[in-house]
């Protein structure tokens, strides 16, 4: 079931993404040449997650109503397309933020931009193109999701007012949401917040909110489910998005780069603050100072084995993984607790399954 | 008339950026407080001019409707000042683009972040959190530019799924035909693009399109105007909106500092490809060759005295001038054409005049 949304995403990605380019054609053509790599970049890869969640929960939905879904299937399909739009913008800007030279094993957007400026011997400085055409991607991204999304619910047949108002409600939150959350992140790097609190607002907000909680109730919405349905599957959304965040937290710090694609130690050589993190520096005494001070540097291997045992020592590891276990827990009882399709259930189970016990 | 739009506009823009901080403020008082920036970019200055086109289209357009508009006059005004946050974005992120210090004569809203970083002696580079944390803050206005238009529209009582869609259509092609056309420029600076068809176009999907011809289409849909009426003040739009581009590239070599709030010479120093300069550029001879040289450099008074000089002398003064008058002149017969109330009329009349002939 799960490949099956990702083979209709696909396509439906494929087309939007078609009729876009040839709006920015219209523009002129060497807009669409640079919006190729916005193209490219949306469809070279990603593992379709969100979108993913949002039309299990739609199928799960739609399955216990006699009379239907709200928004037929093709629609549904498309809005949720739109999620990977929010989450190209997300990642194209995010590169920049974070100045990564790559992403899934090639040039980030800024850096290939910025290549092709030295290539070409461009009139200026080629990072400040890159990241200047790179801030424009992700901001027509951005523009194509709403779109895509509104524009999806507008062509579904019989589509009423309160729908589109729910939907929009839910989508408006959403995008607040992860850039808040984003934000937040950027701050919290900057004034080395050590606290509990902080990493658990940003994975609140930056991964659960908008990588699972709202595209299930997109989903529900669209497939026409009541309040209690929502309310559960968006309970469901939290845990189990809290829990995928700190799975990612422990592959930050322990990953094989083999398996994660990312050198490995990367969040401490990042200076991320993470739940993982701040639970050791929480803990004070000699060994959080220690762990403080190799925050943000370059770690040699026997430096970054050193930064691993504080965390395990500190309890921290053991604490998240406790997390990990019961943030899944709650959140498989609140998908039990909602109505849905057997099968729906199935395929949301499935993926939140996948979704915290991942290994890259 | 125009001023009461504004006071509206204000007063909209006052509302739904309260709503939507106090969202920011649910993710954390930290992320509002970052948002604020960008409430008072917003609330602390600008013209109001694309608001103003639209929804004097609007009310001219309404006029004529015994039935009255099809969208409540405030959820027109509502709808309006989301262009208003697009207008942030854009500006957020191009003076990230243009490296530029200040705006308005206050510091810019990356360099004003940047600051607080460096004040407070915060971890990494003050310029780079400056960057970042305004990257957000510009997708966070264009995520809020949608959200309060399509919010505004869906609590408009009674509205169809027809009006919707037909805003829908206008809202989505302007956002691509502006981040188009700023690619397009930006391209365009790098390449040393010389030809007159380049910033043609960026004038026509930069300006045009995003400062006139979609904000009068997009007062005269909601208001329920028929095709041949949108044909018009479409058309009134695209040579105003080009007419008004070419009135700024003047004043980016002729303008007065004292009046523009901008260095004199501005556009030769940043390089720029207007249509002025390469009016210039494309008469060749060692005169463009001379005037080429210049672009993108410091100039002295006496050198700014040359190029200006070189302007002149080349007549691309003389032949922009000749095409602001013919611009206005076709752009004021197609609104006599359109089928407008007197008033509105009138009041697009008067914002077009202040368009061409501003000095600043």
């Amino acid at each position: 079931m799960a490949s099956s949304f990702a083979h209709d995403v696909e396509g439906s990605l494929r087309e939007l993404l078609g009729t876009r380019s040839a709006a920015l054609a219209a523009v002129d053509p060497r807009c669409e040449a640079i919006g190729t790599r916005l193209v490219d970049f949306v469809l070279g890869g990603g593992k379709r997650m969100r979108p993913g969640f949002a039309l299990a929960a739609y199928e799960g939905c739609a399955g216990t109503r006699a009379e239907g879904p709200l928004v037929a299937r093709d629609q549904a399909v498309r809005a949720a397309s739109a999620l990977e739009l929010i989450q190209a913008c997300a990642l194209v800007h995010d590169d920049i933020i974070d100045s990564s030279a790559t992403r899934r094993g090639v040039p980030t957007v800024h850096v290939a931009l910025a290549a092709e400026h030295r290539a070409q011997g461009w009139a200026g400085e080629p990072e400040a193109y890159g990241r200047s055409q790179a801030i424009l991607l992700g901001d027509i991204a951005l523009a194509w999701a709403d779109d895509v999304f509104t524009g999806a619910l507008l062509s579904s047949p019989g589509i009423g007012i309160d729908t589109l108002s729910r939907a929009h409600d839910a989508w408006a939150a959403m995008r607040t949401e992860v850039l808040g959350g984003q934000m937040l992140d950027v701050h919290a790097e900057a004034t080395g917040a050590a606290d509990l609190e902080t990493p658990a607002k940003v994975n609140r907000f930056k991964t659960a909110a908008y990588t699972i909680e709202r595209p299930v109730h997109l989903g529900a919405v669209l497939a026409g489910a009541d309040d209690a349905t929502i309310a559960a599957l968006r309970d469901f959304g939290v845990s189990i998005g809290l829990a995928f965040q700190l799975v990612d937290d422990l592959l930050g710090v322990f990953g094989d780069p083999e398996v994660t694609g990312k050198p490995s130690g990367d969040d401490l050589r990042e200076g991320k603050r993470t739940v993982l993190i701040n639970s050791a520096l929480s803990a004070g005494g000699p060994a959080a100072e220690e762990l403080a001070s190799m925050l943000g540097t370059e770690l040699s291997a026997e430096r970054l084995a050193r930064a691993r045992a504080i965390l395990e020592d500190a309890g921290a590891v053991e604490h998240v993984r406790a997390d990990v276990d019961a943030l899944t827990e709650k959140g498989l009882r609140a998908l039990d607790a909602a109505e849905l399709s057997p099968s729906g259930r199935e395929a949301l189970r499935a993926l939140a399954l996948r979704a915290v016990s991942r290994t890259s």
